[in-house]
This record gives structure tokens, sequence and C-alpha cells, in this order.
């Protein structure tokens, strides 16, 4: 039998972890957790996603946030995903530079590791071609990070571009956020990532 | 021609904001926003719900959480939603006294005030008829409150108390929470409130 697992999960991120610009109100971590309601784990979501934040901001936050919600004597984990709004320009330059964005998350996932398991999920693309330009530079030094950190890491980029939804609801929409079929694709790829079936079968 | 509004809504509580137990995700927020958005208003809601929190945990870390999530040059609204966990008994003794508890929503409705339009939404009932009794009691003092401070106030437990769901599926949960039709109960208690409607059309 395989054991039901009533884990709290903080889900830190920017607008795209909040589910931003989706009329249901889910986003990938609504559905994904939904998903796992459905194969009977009890799942508490904690979802930290804040509109325009960069890897400096959530640094800035997530401890304290997450200290006021996965107290040690429940089980907790993390997921994080962020990087979107370090590779929007600012003046010409991005907002963070990708040396600053690798030293947050080293940081985070660290720390974070002391806590309980932890995931990164990579940054989605956005509906401007720059951005995505600088985010397919991006990714593979995040995976690298996870990798030596002995993170799972789970990259989405190139899925979700050639998801039918994605960018085409983005560009309809204000030309960085999807609507419901785009987070929906998101969803599908962390739900069926095995590192996260680890967690609840 | 009704304005479509694009309010960012920091929902401010317990388990009850969180949506724990509801397999579907949304809970009462949830819900609620996902009818502002078939109605057309494009909002932003970022819960602040945390299990067992009570009116002193919230009041601790409110206002650093809605510094992060409401920027002063976006449209922003607040909604507080406490008091279950206040009630429960911890060595014979309520977790927090009325007095407290009262104390503690002046300040926050106060100070939230000054940063956008407040609502409160009364405490819901649980499955335990002695935590129950207390929040009868604490309802009309919450209501007093808030009727001094200007703060459109709804109360939700005789509601929720005559519910054919609310009770039912907390008693066949974990005694304190409903699933997705308590919670959808809620919500429309909530969505149908004219001091909510008046904030989204």
């Amino acid at each position: 039998m395989i054991a039901r697992v009533a884990l709290r999960i903080a889900f830190l991120g920017d607008s795209m972890t909040n589910g931003t610009g989706d009329p249901t109100m889910l986003g990938w971590v609504g559905r994904t957790c939904a998903a796992a309601w459905a194969r009977g784990h009890e799942v508490t979501a904690y979802n930290l996603g804040i509109r325009r934040d960069t890897s400096a901001d959530i640094h800035a936050r997530w401890r304290a946030e997450v200290s006021a919600r996965l107290p040690a004597e429940n089980p907790r984990a993390l997921v994080f995903c962020f990087g979107v709004n370090d590779c929007v320009p600012e003046n010409a330059t991005p907002r963070v530079h990708a040396d600053a964005t690798l030293k947050h998350a080293q940081a985070m996932l660290a720390a974070a590791q002391a806590i309980g398991p932890v995931l990164m999920v990579g940054p989605p693309p956005v509906g401007d071609d720059g951005v995505n330009a600088r985010l397919r530079a991006l990714e593979p030094r995040l995976a690298a990070l996870c990798s030596e950190s002995g993170v799972p890491f789970l990259p989405v980029l190139e899925a979700l571009l050639a998801d039918p939804h994605w960018i085409a609801e983005a560009r309809a929409g204000d030309g960085a956020h999807p609507g419901a079929k785009g987070y929906a694709a998101m969803a599908a790829l962390v739900d069926q990532w095995p590192a996260r079936r680890a967690w609840l079968p």
C-alpha cells in the first residue's frame, strides 16, 4: 500500500507561481495539488508567488514566510520557481544579472534543504523574444547548480514555447502571463515529473 | 459602463482562508475571485491564510507580507478572516482570549485602512460545539468593532451552521475543515455580499 502523504508545501516564486492571469484561480500550483488530492494526498499548499518578484526579492523574504507556514512537526517540502523577472530589462539591462540570480538560488537552495525536500522548476517563457533568449541562457546554469546541490530541476522553457497555448495566451493577454490552458500545460509537466511523484505517488 | 477593476487583494487569515481540506484547492478565496473574473475583473489574489494562526500570529506577520505584495502604484485591497483558532482551547483555556482578539483586530484594521479598502469576514464554525459557542460570543464583538471602524463585516457563523454541507464535511474530515461543498457555500455568502460587490461589481 502506498502511504498517503499530508504534506505542507511552500511554493516560492513570482507571478507565474501566483497564477496571475488564470481566470480559474488555480494556476499550475493549484492544478498540481488538486491532482495530488485526486490520488489521495491531502496536501496543503502555501502559494508564495508574488508579481514582479526577482530572485533577489524572493531571497529577501522566503525564510520568514516559510518559517511561519512549515512547522517542524508536520511533513513539509519546498518548491522554487523564479528567474523570469530577473531577465526582464529595466533601463536596457536585466533587472538581475545571471551571476546574481545564481548566487541567490544557491543561497536559497542550501538553506531550504536544511528544512525539507526541495524541488526547483525552471522559469517558463513569456511573450517577449528578448526575455526568452535570456531565459534560454539561464536555464542550463540553474540546472547545473541544482545538479551540484542535489536538488531535482525541471526545465519547462522549451516545452512551453512549443505548447499550443502558452505563448498564444500570453500574447493575447498582458504579454507575459498565459491563461487557463497555458497553466494547465505547465501543471501537467510538473505533475508528471518523477521527482514530484516521488513526494506524492 | 461598469469599470473593470484589476485589484490585487490580500486575504489574511487561518486555515479556513487557506482552503485547507478542499480537494479542488480553491477554498472560498479562489471561488470568490474566480467569480469576479467571470464578471470581467482581472483580480490577483494573495492567499495569506496559515493553518493554526490566531489573531496574534496574523498580527505579527500581516504587515510585512502585505507590503511585499501590494505596491502603492496598483489598485489594492485587504480582506481579514480570523478568530477560529483564538477560540480553540489549549490547556482548558482559549488560545487567545476574546479581549486580546479584539485588540489585535482593532490594530490590524486601523493600519490596513491606511493601505486600502478593507473588509472583514467573520469566523466560520467548526465541528466542535464548545468552539462554536465561543465563536457565537465573539462574532457580535467583531461586528461592533468593524462598525465603529467603518469596516464592512460579514457574519457567516449561523449561515454555515445551517448549511447542509459545512458541518457534515468538517465532521467527516478532520473535525474542523469542510470540503469543496462547504467552501462553496462560504464563497457564495462572500460573493453575494454587497460590500464585496462594491469592489467588484
